[in-house]
């Protein structure tokens, strides 16, 4: 058993609160950083960006950042206006994310495209992007204007990978993480990065530093596969197996296929009705009956328990890249994140 | 007499090629930097990327760029990369633009979004402008990432202010110049601070320099303006009164608005046809009919050398900007541009 899995078992329900609580004084100014970028004169972009940013979202990310400014050095005025960049870029992506996915729900909530129009989600979105580079401008270190520079060109080839890889049953691992690293784990990685050159470490430790954002990162996105699987529409805010259905084809899915290679028949099967599912022509009802076999494939190949471990894995590597650090009440909290993530499948 | 009227009359017309050749032999380095950016590993954006970077613009950001520079100091690989970034960054606001303007044509050819879908354009889009982030900060000069941070910003407030004050009547000269600005002008003007920044001018001449941009910018965009009344559709790659039609009311048609105040029932018969030209339900040949009567009141209101005043107007507070320079090849080009860009009404 690894590390990860034993601090699970032998530690109560992590609680989101007890993870922030070192950093909430200091997220309340990252907040407060967010809120002054609302564009003067006009009513056009202050209601989809102020409705885009008060979105059910954890601030995962800005806290993530503080967090590892905590654990490695300070928190001091940078490392807030840089946690505030972090989540303008991920606001600012959802927001053509939505338009490229033609989402009407995130989350439970509608989207801004679906509210606005596309027009204005998009714009809303570059907006957002300016803002952030503004930030990054005024903070006058060039290492992270890169950072974050790399980030997004990041997410374009992450997205990119998406469509390539989109209703494709011989996608690899590979593809996926590359997908993955460059959609998820990317901006993750840059927060933690960013902490560590804000707080000077060197060159070795802030690599670890980004390690440990990006093998979270990963593990956030397979957890997130999983709850496409695992979840009802209430919960989660959007249909199951809604990414397979949009010809996504994420870990579980390819765990099951892994599973059933040396059963060409039932591989076969499988197939037939990934295949299905991806059909335009395939009516609702039939669907629904296709999802209720596929599931129960999964079930047999214990797809569920699969991901879990692999979660693990990163978990696991997660957890080594920050053993440098000494031992404090934010280094502890970033471990418990790591973990508290792993429960979102619960 | 203005000088630049003057300088206009007594001049040959000016040749494109000849104010290009200063820079002819970076410029060839500046497209090579651009080719560089095409994604890897992907025929996705890399189809879709090349195209809208072969579109028969002149290069006008980066050829300004370049001249602004060896008129006020040197060229050398950080002003060629700068000038690659302002094309990027141009590119990139076309890409998102052609998408909010639903958008079909564009100079005669068809745009990204018409030929791959919305979703190819705003992704094409979001590459570049990471890629012209990747550039800045390269550049380890956070100055002009601050330049170019503002200038995204502008972009965004510039089609806010254009989206607000449309299908306006009441639109005021000052949301016609605040939207000019940000929209078009702030590009040009970036180009030229970059110039003098990476020069290492004293600041008030780097504000001049700024300023020459600013004011050409203005003035490209008022013969731009003038260009969707007096070109055919074969000429300027989309239809006449386009800008009117999409409720957008430019300085021609502020100019008119203007001259027939004194004379109310003129000016009501020309704000009812402009209403007509907004409505939905106005079919196409009382289109055309509607169009001819506006293009008879704004010949009656001399529009078109009205325009052309205020075009001199700006021309000359552009010129009176880099007297400062030395006379060198390099300023006599900057000259030669502004003079060029007036003749396209011909």
């Amino acid at each position: 058993m690894t590390q990860a899995q034993l601090e699970r078992k032998n530690q109560a329900f992590i609680q989101m609160d007890a993870i922030y609580a070192p950093v909430q004084d200091t997220l309340v100014s990252v907040k407060e950083s967010l809120r002054q970028i609302v564009p003067p004169e006009t009513e056009l972009l202050t209601q989809s960006i102020v409705y885009s940013m008060q979105a059910p979202g954890k601030l995962m990310r800005p806290v993530l950042l503080l967090l590892a400014s905590g654990a490695s050095g300070t928190i001091g005025q940078p490392h807030i206006e840089t946690a505030a960049v972090a989540e303008l870029i991920h606001v600012a992506t959802l927001l053509h994310d939505d338009v490229l996915d033609e989402a009407n729900l995130r989350r439970g909530r509608s989207t801004v495209s679906a509210l606005w129009g596309n027009r204005v989600s998009i714009l809303s979105g570059d907006y957002l992007l300016a803002q952030a580079s503004l930030k990054l401008s005024q903070l006058d270190n060039c290492r992270l204007v890169s950072i974050f520079a790399k980030v997004l060109s990041n997410l374009c080839e992450g997205e990119v990978e998406q469509i390539r890889s989109s209703y494709n049953l011989t996608a690899t691992w590979d593809s996926y993480f590359r997908k993955s690293v460059c959609k998820t784990a990317t901006l993750f990685a840059a927060c933690c990065e960013s902490a560590g050159v804000l707080n000077r470490l060197s060159e070795p430790e802030i690599q670890s530093m980004r390690m440990f954002g990006e093998k979270f990162g990963i593990a956030f996105q397979i957890i997130d596969d999983l709850l496409d699987y695992t979840s009802s529409t209430e919960q989660l805010g959007k249909p199951v197996l809604d990414d397979l259905k949009n010809g996504i084809l994420n870990a579980p899915v390819l765990l099951a296929l892994e599973h059933f290679a040396q059963t060409p028949e039932t591989l076969q099967r499988l197939e037939q009705l990934i295949e299905q599912l991806f059909s335009d022509e395939t009516d609702t009802a039939t669907q629904e009956g296709v999802s209720a076999q596929i599931l129960q494939l999964f079930s047999q190949a214990q797809v569920v328990e699969k991901t879990q471990a692999l979660v693990d894995r990163f978990i696991q590597e997660a957890y080594e890249s920050i053993q440098f650090l000494p031992d404090n009440v934010y280094r502890q909290a970033l471990l418990d994140l790591t973990v508290y993530v792993t429960q979102r499948e619960r």
